[in-house]
């Protein structure tokens, strides 16, 4: 469903000066007079974008809204989004209970300020301003940080927060792939790399191993030779849940347990059978879930471990015995992907890089998602309720608006 | 009370040769008929040692015995001990709590194992054996390791497990000071200086603040430039609270507050209003206490913070909101200085000659100690009492045994 790059750059520009106008209305139920083609006059392009005008419920306050985009000058370039997804943190920070606040502003011509949802995303730029130096047409860029607000068709911003991947970094790499780069698979990668120095034949764990970042995770670790424990919660049935361990197996996991078997007694004997008896040892653990399992998690660890928590989808706080922290040297960190990518410009380019290089080798796959196609006559319903579909969860994994005829 | 070195090193040396011999009866009320010197015959040292042979309640399990140590040879060297603290630790190593576990031994002339209590001290030199190179009759050790058994009067080892305190390092020192350098002040220079770089004018703050390492941590911080808040648990009346607070603040506490204060609403403000506004960031927490109190101090961190566990007196776990971990990146890390020292033995040495220097400099004033004078006569009775008393916690703080006419 994902449209190629090949279709993508054979279409014309979108800013081409045209004498077709278009409506603008807010109301994503009034008839689209040119569906085929976003174009309008003297240069400026029409986008549309999943807006809000204050924090609340997703599916109340999201609305579609249309409105122009001046012809490119200066510094400026105007993007085309190809893939945006929706992430978990972006409908918390729909409902105002996200760290990292985005924009609101009257930029988009509507009577009060808004804010345009997402926060990670691909786009092709359809046109750069005279001043702008290392981007050009028919580039892929990514955001560098959060807040940008990728839930819309077209956008106009400066060079300064988009990393560019060029035709080679792009190359067999879907738009879906390349949407989704920045967020889960950093987030596993850096995980990996910058708590403990893990070697070769060294052994980790983490719950939600079935998440976005657990399975990047496992194909990381996988990919550098480090041996991985996997804790998912039970499905409904058995028959499921062996399907699940399955599945991740195939993707590179050594063990797969469930929540239930990681807090029984016996699980530390378990793990030493595992780890040829001891032998190999636990250093790291990745935590995304919270509460009393952490604990036993971190109770497997070797000393001198760590653990890194970057999600706490129970809502319980990681309360290890103060034992473990002392006479172990278990450390407990936290880990988020906005602040490192903030901090880290160069190494987050790096990553994502890499990353695409082992996607482009079938070394990495990304995760299972729940394409929504996104046309300029898409209805507003669709994609709210796509939005609001995340709260209760994709059966296949994450939602991702996939751009089409925009 | 606490012998000077200069006295010490008056006294003719134990293991003189002589015709005088001594009971070696396990009671300590068998009456001593030589009260003033123990020593025996062909060169053997007399000792009397805390020993016990089996994990359980201090008082039930202690017992002081008596034992000869043969004249020193080869690689040995006997020590007289000089002042031996009564560290919490050394109580739950006794409990067999501790995860440090002492040497239960034969050597003794016990019909069954026993061990020796204590795991801090310091000794003088008595005697060296022919193959001992780095160390003289005279010079004052320290323990390098836990696990010594450092409730005795007198005992025989190599050098490996020794620091030695040369006669510039003690000048000026007393033993209670020298004895009392490897624990608590080494834990509060460890954490001061290895989680997080504080530069001068930072802010870092600390619970269990009048404990001895938080007493060294105030005055360790006050010599390099940190400004701290300390938090104390409220006393009986509010004039023995104050009467705390001024004393913390004459050691070098910028300011001290309750633990109640610590955990009112409004607390973040406080800390705002003494941190010129914010502009002046708190960047390190010390705990000693857990639980809730620990969440309240870790709010007040700026980002990318750490929390060093060093001890739990209140029992309960450190738990503190993910998003503390995630988005503000707040580490929680643990201390123990035991397998520091291990790990570190070098800087272990410059640590504690840093301590001494400040020491001597009038820098830094050791905690108050309750001593307790361990004469060769001194009965079971009293020594016992004086571990079990460290239960209901010394109300000068804790306990040590100035060893005196042994």
């Amino acid at each position: 469903m994902s449209p190629s790059s090949a279709t993508r750059l054979s279409r014309p520009t979108r800013n081409a000066l045209t004498t077709l106008s278009r409506p603008t209305s807010r109301s994503p139920f009034s008839p689209s007079l040119h569906h085929h083609r976003p174009i309008s006059s003297f240069g400026y392009t029409q986008s549309r974008a999943l807006i809000f005008p204050d924090y609340g419920d997703p599916a109340s306050i999201l609305s579609l809204h249309t409105h122009s985009l001046p012809p490119t000058h200066g510094d400026h370039l105007t993007l085309r989004f190809l893939a945006s997804p929706i992430n978990p943190a972006d409908i918390n920070q729909l409902q105002g209970v996200y760290p990292s606040k985005p924009t609101f502003t009257p930029d988009l011509g509507t009577p009060h300020p808004v804010a345009v949802g997402g926060n990670e995303g691909v786009a092709e730029v359809l046109a750069v301003g005279s001043g702008v130096k290392d981007l050009a047409k028919g580039d892929w860029v990514i955001m560098r940080s959060p807040g940008f607000g990728t839930w819309r068709t077209h956008a106009q911003t400066t060079a300064a927060g988009l990393l560019r991947l060029g035709e080679a970094t792009r190359e067999g790499i879907t738009p879906a792939q390349a949407g989704t780069v920045s967020v889960n698979p950093c987030t596993a990668y850096r995980m990996l790399k910058d708590f403990v120095e893990l070697k070769e034949g060294d052994w980790w764990i983490q719950n939600g191993a079935n998440s976005g970042v657990g399975r990047a995770a496992v194909q990381l670790g996988r990919e550098w030779g480090y041996r991985s424990i996997n804790v998912v919660r039970g499905r409904e049935t058995e028959a499921e849940t062996e399907a699940l361990k399955a599945e991740l197996r195939e993707l590179g996991a050594d063990v797969v347990v469930t929540d239930k078997e990681a807090m029984e007694r016996g699980f530390g004997d378990r793990v030493k059978e595992w780890t040829d008896g001891g032998r190999g040892k636990v250093r790291l653990g990745l935590n995304c879930v919270g509460g009393k399992l952490v604990t036993s998690m971190a109770k497997v660890l070797a000393p001198d471990s760590r653990v890194v928590t970057y999600g706490a989808m129970a809502k319980q706080p990681v309360a290890p015995p103060a034992g473990l922290q002392i006479f172990r040297n278990i450390g407990f960190d936290g880990f988020w992907v906005s602040r490192w990518s903030d901090k880290n410009p160069v190494d987050k380019e790096k990553t994502v890089k890499h990353v695409l290089d082992l996607t482009r080798q079938g070394k990495f796959k990304d995760s299972p998602m729940e394409e929504i196609r996104w046309d300029w006559d898409t209805k507003q319903d669709t994609l709210v309720r796509a939005v609001a579909g995340t709260l209760e969860g994709y059966r296949q994994g994450k939602g991702i608006f996939v751009f089409g005829d925009t």
